[in-house]
């Protein structure tokens, strides 16, 4: 019975154990031990394997503890290509130019909230004025920008060159692209939006498609670190339907199941069908909160690395 | 005991019921039943208030059996602003271009799926040379249009005037605006990549904030149907930030929950935090497959609407 | 191309359509509606075919208003075997002695609601005093019981013949035989705790395991309608293990996803693997709050049966 | 402004981190990091403060990899009172006996796994010839144990004293009471149902509420760490509505929600209306799947104990 190669191996616990020790008991295990140990070998052989790395960052991450994770793999050259949202970017830069997100409750009266100006995400609270802050930030910043025939991409450069301290500012510096198609949808776009009712600023939804395409067909191998689904999930995938190229790693940190057919919770196996993904590529879903996965996984590769 | 008012109504089902009576039956229940129930309240409610109606469109609706629904509520006067996503977009198109969907299943070996052109959305199946189809009408129409200084608004509007018999289509023809941030990230985007290695088209990303942002400033009433989070749900409650305004009506039918922390998962009450949802708003959630709960709460309130 | 035979059928919707014209257009479609569809199929088909028909039942059914759904089943005929929890069958007990459950809100303070002595089950409300009714019509039964030698079967029919109108009622006038494999782990199990201080009541665990085989054994044809998980999902499945029977027909309506491996969320595929359900059994698993889609199912095979 | 006191702490993540120190980085972020770090500090406490410690173990955990956990918790004194399914105890007892379970996956024809007598849980694959290895043992176990009286609990010990490599085997060496409701509900209940084809067999359903009431009454504290729902989670919180006490701890790791309202999803603090878990107790739900969950809570509480 050539299905019955591997026992179960339990896993054993001791008191002293290094991150990438447990996830070595956890590769001897079944659901998501498993699956997380699975997800961290392949990470770790993409990394070895000097693939461009693709990095897909979705959800409520960089308010909820993550921006360091984010901007350390950039520094640290574990990230080749950033695909996010607007409001991962947002946030990011509203603690970069000095403001905090805190610890609060999801168990508490919405409306109570609204007349403190606290703005809630889950279990994370956000005072409004921030938002004046990023405001006034940000529109000094446009008007420093020169505004003619701009990407997206180009202008999160552009950004990230005035904000040191910030994940576009880190990208910048180290020379990786940050893309993100769906930018008008967030406080970016609204204050975008102010600052077009008097100045001028124009920037194009579609010129970042060459700059990616080329960056798909110029790799030698490709990886993809997909943190929750939405746009940047789809917008890393899509690329390889019209490239002769499929990703040869792929990981994907998710909560989403396959069941409700929406693109956030397709298999990556379902990918193989489009082309996305290769037919031989090592591939992982991990099911869970990423805040939980993510630092387990990168705690893990960075001591195999050494 | 003020907390004990309403006791649960056992529903009662017999042979002839219609949907409308159904729901009926529904709303003494708890649980989904209750919020389903509330759900059709509500939606009945923002119809005959005569408020601004905007609809936010995610997950894989148009593929798998629901572009007629969309398609006769925008004919029916029951949206009056559609955000949507890419790949509704483009499926949508598929279809109208004389391409199908095919019922599929999710128990198959993707690979050989691979093998044999076809793409697989969960439990559909689309065969690849449709995308050809789409090519070839879509560069076409591209070549058509007049590409100056377009946001995406305007240049769906115009792909919709050329494709009558679909989704773009009847939107255009009953003046409906239909936006799409992030239309980068789907096949449109992939060809417009395509059209553009060799003409120029140019539509600008931050365009179609004014008019968005004009619309929500002009409503007497607002109103959301959301189905699934992502870009449509963000892009259409935080237009309420900036304004002094906030929603009146809400409703999603979603399948994430609260507890990751995401947009996408983020209960209505969150939003009252952010001021995108009225304090006194009527808002309901309901949990679990849209091509389930979208049918029924727009079965019963066309029967209640005559 | 084999796979590209049934083109998705979009759905159509009018004013006027009972639950079973509803269905019929979901069949055309995927996902869930399409599942849905494909579940009232099997179960018409379950029932037209005079099978042997089991149901479980799990979940907070009976307090959230879907306990005549259960009862009317029965009384139709339509259920042969029941497999519950024992929480469903108190709460059903507690309206058929004259208590209620009451719609309530699970955005509130439940230490607030401990203090005024309600209980809450997610948005229902149950007053603690309903529970002292319970206690001492569920002693006084507990008395008048012969106490020898009983199985959990035999001593939920004895209920059950003092109970007319309760599900256990219905099933003992009827002849249903109800089993509740965990029944000391409801408020019967509390209840029978107390009685047993000072009275004698002795209930046999296993006594139970030859009625439910020999029905099973004795079936010829077997049908399953699993709603939620849980004891009554695994014990109806269980039984096909040491017979030499599969199920001929199998439909679960659940909210649990199989990637966290518990047999709650199995799928009816993997079950083929223990032999539970037949190789060739027409199966299918509705996602989804089962106050939605038992309703939908009942509402739709009731009006095809005429 | 009251609810802004604590600034999101961003993790910083390094090559040669301790799991504690994992944590102790969540312990700033929110989320699901957040949640599994308060779980931390809540299952140190627990144990510190010697509080009566129960432990309710559901879903599919001694197959996939977490069996020598539970034992070497019981052995460490981490676990009083354990509460589980009849499923975790046949998967232990398997291999207690020498069979094995293997690492396999969840895309397979289970039609052909049947044909190979391989039984599948999610990705864990069972040849079915363990099961006469296991029927057989536990026919001769169950010839050998006195007969007259038991409760379920006795039973298990009974069993647990002739399998000394077992879950059952260390906790009745450890004088730990196992407690299993449902136990007809698994494997062993289709054993006792073919031994008592020709053999007595009397276990008493109730009987063991007594010894359970009685730990609970006696306990000056008490701890709940919840693993998955079920039965087992039900148990051990149902005692305390008839008890003067309520839970000051209180741990569930679970992938279900509250929205569906089963008991299984149902909040801790929902808990708290009926007095199951105390007012002023400490208590944290881990979304997620508990392979990964619980062994970072249990390395992380063993290395703070050292």
């Amino acid at each position: 019975m050539n299905e019955l190669k591997q026992p179960i191996r339990h896993m054993k616990i001791n008191s002293t154990m290094t991150v990438n020790q447990l996830v070595n008991e956890m590769s001897g295990a079944a659901l998501g031990a498993g699956r997380l140990a699975e997800a961290v070998d392949i990470y770790e052989a993409m990394i070895r394997d000097k693939t461009t790395k693709f990095f897909g960052l979705s959800g409520a991450m960089t308010p909820t503890g993550m921006r360091l994770i984010i901007k350390d793999l950039i520094e640290a050259g574990y990230i080749d290509v950033l695909v996010t949202t607007g409001a991962n970017l947002v946030h990011d830069l509203i603690e970069a130019f000095g403001g905090f997100h805190y610890k609060g409750t999801s168990q508490i009266d919405d409306v109570n909230l609204r007349h403190q100006e606290i703005n809630r995400i889950f279990d994370v609270f956000l005072p409004e004025h921030h938002f004046t802050l990023f405001e006034n930030r940000l529109l000094d910043i446009m008007a420093d920008i020169d505004k003619k025939g701009m990407g997206i991409r180009e202008f999160l450069t552009e950004i990230g060159l005035r904000v040191e301290n910030s994940i576009l500012g880190v990208a910048a510096k180290k020379g990786v692209p940050v893309f993100c198609p769906a930018i008008s949808d967030s406080a970016i776009g609204l204050q975008a939006w102010l600052y077009t009712q008097t100045q001028k600023l124009s920037v194009d939804t579609f010129k970042d498609m060459r700059e990616f395409m080329d960056i798909c067909y110029n790799a030698q191998k490709t990886g993809a670190m997909l943190i929750g689904g939405g746009v940047p999930k789809n917008f890393i995938l899509q690329s390889m339907i019209v490239t002769p190229k499929s990703f040869d790693y792929a990981i994907q940190l998710t909560t989403d199941s396959p069941e409700a057919g929406g693109l956030s919770g397709a298999t990556l196996s379902e990918a193989k069908s489009w082309g996305k993904v290769a037919e031989e590529a090592r591939e992982a879903t991990v099911y869970g909160d990423a805040t939980i996965s993510l630092p387990i996984i990168v705690a893990a590769v960075l001591e195999r690395l050494g």
